[in-house]
């Protein structure tokens, strides 16, 4: 029995399919079959050869769903329940240590310095070799945290939750809005998708999306947007003029940047009230230095900022909470679906912008 | 009866001295006779026509101790003691409006878009014209909020906690290092001096000063300071090493920026730890912009940046608590002592940073 | 001009109809005219002479929406917008005395030991004599907090907010359920309401409704709640095994009892899983002496509690949030609506349980 | 080679020598040679029967501190150290599942439902044997969390970090003191010396222990006790009357229960003051019910309640920074220190109060 897998063996080159022999899962070890990938705007960083992270042959993918076939020993859920042979799970990306201070002492995996994730740190050359989900199969380490994924769910749209949902949970978990606060979504991706959601869950009572009108922004409506600013045929000034507006001339209390550009950041000092909170998440490779009049954003506004990155357990099983409320919507992500040998052609349609959310689905013929 | 005030009439020049008819007490209102006033950084700034906050002609000072000589009504402390003609008593500088949004539904009124403080933003002209602390007396506004003057504690080593103290302290408030970690105070002024003891309040377990050595790194160590770095004997490289050192490689868990510098700010983003704090209080006038290289030293870093300005009562109650545990230490703040007027020559001790902490003494002839 | 108002004059004797000359605002007093007054539980209590807080004659109503008649001065409301004669207003019920310690150290004005409520504590001799909402008119000491009703809100829908949401608020400001939470609400009255909907926005999963099924049932499942356990048709047991069945076992994270009895209190602590919180609002007279196992039901859980009583401003705002964001759904909690002169019918129908909530609707004949 | 251990074989008699052949360390596993293990009272309470977690035979002891003898593969402290045969360290005592919802969502694994700890739960007939600290040697299961005690440190002294210290620490974290609070702490044991000591490092500005004077007192005082209140000859009445006065008629902002006594839980409802907090980990085995008056005492007063249970790894780290900072008072708590053949007279000590901590010392004759 063998695995296929596409993997990047030359930066910016086609993907190329390879065979990979069955291995038996070693103690505690758990060997899927991927229904379905995400294609993460990340993997088009990795593809561009853009993140320091990673090193070739690669097999992309951290995002992924799909049925156990084999394991070394009985598993279970986080949630304690059996998980057996047939059974359809989605798991934490991140392999952090369980060892080091930010792991035992902070309690913050997703700090660990020895942090690696399925499909961006981990070589192929490195035993067991099913080390992404861009494949047939992945091999899941010892001490793997699942969560099962109930009946009736289409697997793909549980996807996004593995990395778009969990960072921005992330966002949430660090720092979450108040009943009745005014918040603003800068970039609508899946990121932002998933922002929108958890703002509505937090009680806040306008939630202004900033970006292009597109089907990203129809979904962001569903999902509880009370106003979308195009970022087109909108000023600066007019934005932060119309969030004034909305607040009585206070700013906002919660901006979410998750655009990925210098400029969204500078924006967002500006937009938020004295005493607000900035979270920025977008930017996931380095794009040079923002200028920032620390005086008049940050001093004296009393300004809270906070980085996100990543993401741990905890917020995979919020971002699942999320998808399983509104499956319907959520399948909305779900714009582009691509047969495993055509991975290369689902990262240029993520690059060039024309998806929500692509997902390979190996199963395909 | 008259008081006398030192006044700003023109920016840079010499105070003057002036008269007023010392006027009764509205209703809630108190006089108070100035035992001592202090000589903030930012009276500097202010005198040097910096601080877009003020109009002239000014009476500077905010920061004071004094002795209730008259009030309109019955007086009592936050405590509810009363306080009676002859007492001594400290009391919140600055003036919220207690009607908007910061201040009655956030409960934050150091973010009040409408507050005042004493020396600072009320003009003299404005009735009953003693508003300041550079002067025999000021008058305290209806809504005063006093703390009683401990007896055998000398009234002058109370006045840095009104503003230095109180500043830090909303620091503190806002977010609070944990038992065991390392903090790093970046510029030994007595926004640091109180730092310091805050974070050994805190339970630090280094604590870490950064600045030249001094009379004020002295006091820092006095008060539990765990390494003193000397800015001018190290360099940036140096003095991260030796925190990465202290710290066995993770960086400090909270940064305390009080030098006031574009640079020092830099320089706590790559102090701070992974998922560490980064408080910024020292910048309190326009500096220009500060490059911030996003991706690598917030975002995938999970930083959390807080802007640092401005306080409120529990601040200051938070900074009394700190002096009257030690005032045998913070009377060493207390370098310099000025008859009322020399308030011109205080003012320019403070700008040649000679001063620890300079008072303006009003009884003094 | 008179005003009319209605005052328990012998406690259980029916309220009797007076007339009180209408006073010209002083100085911050604003003359309102009531459009609504709500009938507390709390009322009956006060009505019977169980709430050691009264003293008669006594004009009942705390919760309450009216018209801007007069006022001494400019008014503004909490957002800092112009309030005018002839605007609809709600205003936060608490009269705090601002200069406490609770008031200006903790700035937590629902803990001060002097904070009185209209219609509760203040006395119809005590001029100006409108001191409750059971009148045509009150007339509102200085520095009320106002919030303007917007245009096409059924100003009666607004009462319960005035108290019901804002204690329930209240429960939410200091422990807030998290992103997937399962959470218990015991006893479906107002406060239920408003916390089944603060829940659903929180995030909670699972929001469990233990009462009789009822129409006040109706509305909880309407606001969000997903499971109803009829207190009449199941065993404490039965609750407690279907709470564990939802969530794996653990028990529920998040409890607020608001059913005023003290064998819902001790069914809270077995609801709660291990490391949750439990919330109690309900007991808001003296019931004795409830005995709790604090071994296994609190130490061995490292079980959270949190008393709630009273609210601020803040919480307020928040319940209006929540009212304005579904009239439709809160206009169902209005099941009776009665003539002022009928105040005692009211409070009868309110005792007798039949009521959702019974408002006075002073401007019907 | 054989190691020696001390076995409760039955209830109440007296403990059994045993020897037990020294097994190699299996894969990650850690042979460490006992140099200090702590006699708490928790082992009283096994020892006699009264813990429902114990079967027998048992090797108790979960406080412990030794040297590395042996492991299965190169291990590393929580700071990534290398640690080497030779080496002394500490650990954790807790064996969570690290696979269940509190452990990987809630990331608090002493919630963990399969949560054993080494002498309480883990019977001497389970391999390999070494189960607990009161003898020559114990065995590390898989992913021990370690600690490397520093030079100059005597060993013994770090012994109650590991649960009075972690318990205490616990509760710090959960809910930590504001500068300036007024703290009380009930009961003089060695939770309480912990307690004195992270009250003074959370800036508590009175430290009020209630207790019998003795040299627990004393100890007490020195870590930073502003008062002590004998419980022989006060009265409760006058126990609360000297912290009203205090604190200005408020009460205390927070209350310790480390007593372990209904009437000191009782006792500390009223201690508190409106919106304070009390925290209880005294009682540590059943004791029967409490009657509360839950009105009065939690309602209408706004009071947070915690249980205080058991502990996690950045519990002990926080109990060790206290240690290392003050060795030298931390000494004064080891009153009593016994030969391992000595464990059954070192547990009547323990019983008969005598001690304020006791250490057994395997390597003296």
């Amino acid at each position: 029995m063998t695995a296929t897998v596409m993997a990047i063996e030359t930066f910016s080159e086609p993907l190329v399919e390879r065979s990979v022999p069955l291995p038996e899962p070693g103690e505690g070890e758990i060997l899927v079959r991927i229904i379905a990938a995400g294609v993460c705007g990340s993997d088009v960083h990795i593809w561009r050869g853009q993140d320091v992270r990673t090193s070739l042959p690669l097999v992309p993918g951290h995002e992924g769903v799909g049925l156990v076939e084999a394991s070394g020993g009985a598993l279970a859920d986080v949630d304690g329940n059996p998980v057996r042979v047939g059974d359809i799970v989605v798991w934490e990306r991140g392999l952090a240590c369980n060892a080091c201070y930010f792991c035992v002492v902070l309690r913050d995996p997703a700090l660990c310095m020895k942090r690696r994730t399925y499909g961006i740190h981990v070589n192929m050359d490195e035993p067991p070799h099913l080390n992404g989900c861009y494949g047939s199969h992945i091999m899941l380490r010892r001490g793997a945290q699942l969560f099962a994924v109930p009946g009736g769910i289409d697997p793909a749209i549980v996807v996004p939750a593995g990395c778009s949902g969990a960072t921005t949970a992330h966002a949430f978990d660090m720092h979450r809005p108040a009943i009745g606060d005014t918040v603003v979504i800068q970039g609508p991706g899946p990121l932002a998708i998933f922002a929108v959601d958890f703002a509505r869950r937090s009680g806040a009572e306008n939630i202004v999306v900033i970006g292009r009108e597109s089907p990203r922004t129809d979904i962001c409506r569903e999902l509880g947007a009370t106003h979308v600013l195009d970022r087109k045929k909108t000023t600066e000034e007019e934005r932060c003029a119309r969030v004034a507006e909305l607040t009585h001339g206070r700013g906002a209390d919660w901006v979410y940047e998750c655009a990925g550009t210098n400029g969204a950041v500078a924006e967002a000092l500006n937009l938020a009230r004295r005493g607000g909170a900035v979270l920025t998440s977008g930017i996931a490779v380095p794009t040079g230095e923002i200028p920032v009049d620390w005086y008049h954003t940050v001093n004296a506004k009393n300004l809270r900022l906070q980085g996100v990155f990543l993401s741990d357990t905890p917020h995979l099983r919020m971002a699942l909470s999320l998808v399983y409320a509104n499956p319907q919507i959520y399948a909305k992500l779900i714009t582009h679906r691509f047969a495993l040998r055509d991975a290369t052609k689902a990262l240029e349609a993520v690059e060039r912008g024309e998806t929500v959310k692509a997902v390979l689905l190996p199963e395909e013929a």
